[in-house]
């Protein structure tokens, strides 16, 4: 396999883009990284998108972003992993480059979730469970994610005020994020009084809905040095699946798919998880960031929720975690996440986080996108060349 | 790039398969392509799915599929583009183990179509097409390929006739094949005599709604040689794109993206046309066959369907296409339609196409799947090893 790297990022802002249809914020993304890499052609993309049919009534979307971005007749894919499909896509990205099959090639992700009303918008994202055995008795996501957390806190002592300081977090680093939806500053107190969606977990302990698109731009290693680009390497990217439903795992505040993602992506890299400067996970509710830190390893099981609490994961920390602000702060287009990740992970190790969020030390990164409930996970490993 | 093989196959019987779920179908494809080729465990899979959304509100099939075949955590994605789902997935996961990066990848496919009614049947098809161009407008597919063939027999004198054979054919050959959903015979006239559900389109000229489930295994040529089984290469995956509104292309009778992936898929393997031994094309409809046997070069534009309606196609005839009985007799289940015509085309380089419809030469053959009316196309070549 070839060495791969990052050569371009382009993004739009996250938000309610009522006037602006998922095409449109689909080509700003894709403009944008082509723009920042200076390729003006592209040899085949892969797209993110969780439910094209559901929320925009509109499959095919490969092809059709192909032609409204003008680089027809390029092979254009859309991978689905729900809220991972952004990081499906970067992975297929990175592998298409690495066989050597083609040179330069655009994986993006794009999401258009406010165009339906809010019951229907909660449906589509419940397609990411089992429909059969966990949809149809009328589970939701706020739902799943209270039932693993009530699991964690009964387990470990996790508390509400932990899962506030996630959120605080979050948002106080997406305060600094021009792209991000909801870049204000929260309190403890203000989380832990929002409205209650499913206990234990309130309003603000959930990511928002969400259009906007993001995209970057993946070429041979040596192509981007004779390029004079600034190197951003793909260390690796690991995946991993589990069952859909809850109910079928063997212990539900354990994200096996999480863990397994991160092992594979790391021992490719051949490296551990003291290695990583920082990260950008999966933060759909504030428990998932809990969760997802201590599947990782960044955290025994049980310390993740305390670690927050103390500071550790915020921007001066010892482990940064979500300098972007995070799915809660910078918003959740479902299909884009996994590759705004990848957008931030890159500003970072170049130097050129905007409005003061850059971090002091930012050599090697990882980020973590999660399908669902942890259905599934892609891990990808950044480090700057 | 490591040469890759296809070393099992495995499908289910199509049709309307109201007692059993998609997870079902998929489950016993996958199940037939693993026994076929002996393993028993993957590396890693690609599903191509159209609408899981739309047609049973499931999305993150990916994973749920990899649980219900018991082989999680390993990666699994669902790839989509449209109606050429199928061939996208394979194409994709030829690219992993061409890669190096697994040696065992699954490619399936799978569709259930009739668990909804058929005016959401229609609809979730037609988002195959521009949703606010077309699908606004209230065009669907029928209506759509109604138009090419309006056009196709304008400029080139095509007439109902030869579409018809183009059905006669297929149904032939459908009716030796035990996993058809209408193995059944039919006449010029019958076919000329049915309802016309778009003018010039009868329904005996349309591929019919269908469930169904497809798999094939990949693995490494040499790998595949170690294991002494069969070998049945894969030469070259070509795809391309176009764009998805009719109205936006130069010329409505040429299948752009028919011709391009078709070039590729040649230039890549170092042949013509003219090496190739037979076809399974994207006979969606008949007078879809016509215009893909042009686009592909196996005739001139116009020669198609007096060759169709010569005999020429059979079975017996100079270049046999779509032994299998095609999208018309077989069935179309979408997502699945891409990787049965690789089945197809392995039993046949096998020498195992059951019930007499063997081919006497079958070397090498090359499959095109497509997207919606020709937005995206994805052309494999395989050969006899």
């Amino acid at each position: 396999m070839r060495d791969v790297a990052v050569i371009g990022i382009g993004m739009t802002k996250f938000g309610e883009l009522w006037e602006r249809s998922y095409r449109d914020l689909f080509v700003e993304a894709a403009k944008g990284a082509m723009k920042d890499s200076g390729v003006d052609n592209l040899d085949s993309m892969y797209i993110g998108c969780m439910s094209g049919g559901l929320f925009v009534g509109q499959e095919h979307i490969g092809s059709l972003l192909a032609d409204y971005l003008g680089v027809t007749p390029i092979p254009a894919i859309r991978v689905e992993s729900a809220c991972a499909s952004g990081g499906a896509a970067f992975r297929t990205a990175w592998i298409e480059v690495a066989s050597g099959l083609s040179d330069i090639v655009l994986a993006g992700g794009v999401e258009k979730m406010t165009d339906v009303d809010g019951g229907l918008a909660t449906y589509a994202l419940a397609t990411a469970a089992d429909a059969e055995y966990e949809g149809f008795h009328g589970a939701t996501f706020p739902g799943l994610y209270a039932m693993l957390a009530h699991a964690h806190m009964h387990k470990y002592g996790t508390t509400s005020e932990m899962m506030a300081h996630v959120a605080v977090k979050n948002h106080d680093n997406g305060s600094l994020n021009p792209n991000a939806q909801f870049p204000i500053k929260l309190t403890v107190e203000g989380v832990l009084n929002s409205t209650m969606v499913a206990d234990p977990l309130h309003i603000l302990d959930c990511s928002p809905v969400t259009d906007g698109a993001a995209a970057v731009i993946l070429a041979p290693l040596e192509l981007a040095k004779s390029m004079g680009l600034p190197i951003i390497k793909v260390l690796s990217v690991g995946m991993a699946t589990d069952t859909l439903a809850l109910h079928s795992r063997k212990e539900i505040t354990h994200l096996a798919s999480v863990a397994t993602a991160t092992k594979r992506a790391l021992d490719l890299a051949g490296m551990t998880i003291g290695d990583m400067d920082f990260a950008e996970v999966h933060d759909c509710f504030t428990i998932a960031e809990i969760c997802v830190l201590e599947a990782m390893g960044v955290y025994e099981p049980g310390q993740a929720g305390p670690a927050s609490m103390a500071g550790e994961t915020a921007r001066d920390g010892k482990f940064p975690v979500n300098p972007s602000g995070g799915l809660k702060s910078k918003g959740h287009p479902v299909g884009a996440t996994g590759i705004a990740q990848i957008v931030e992970i890159v500003k970072q190790l170049r130097g050129t986080a905007e409005n003061g969020r850059q971090l002091a030390k930012a050599n090697r990164a990882i980020a973590q996108n999660m399908g669902g409930s942890g259905g599934s996970s892609v891990v990808t490993i950044l480090e700057k060349g």
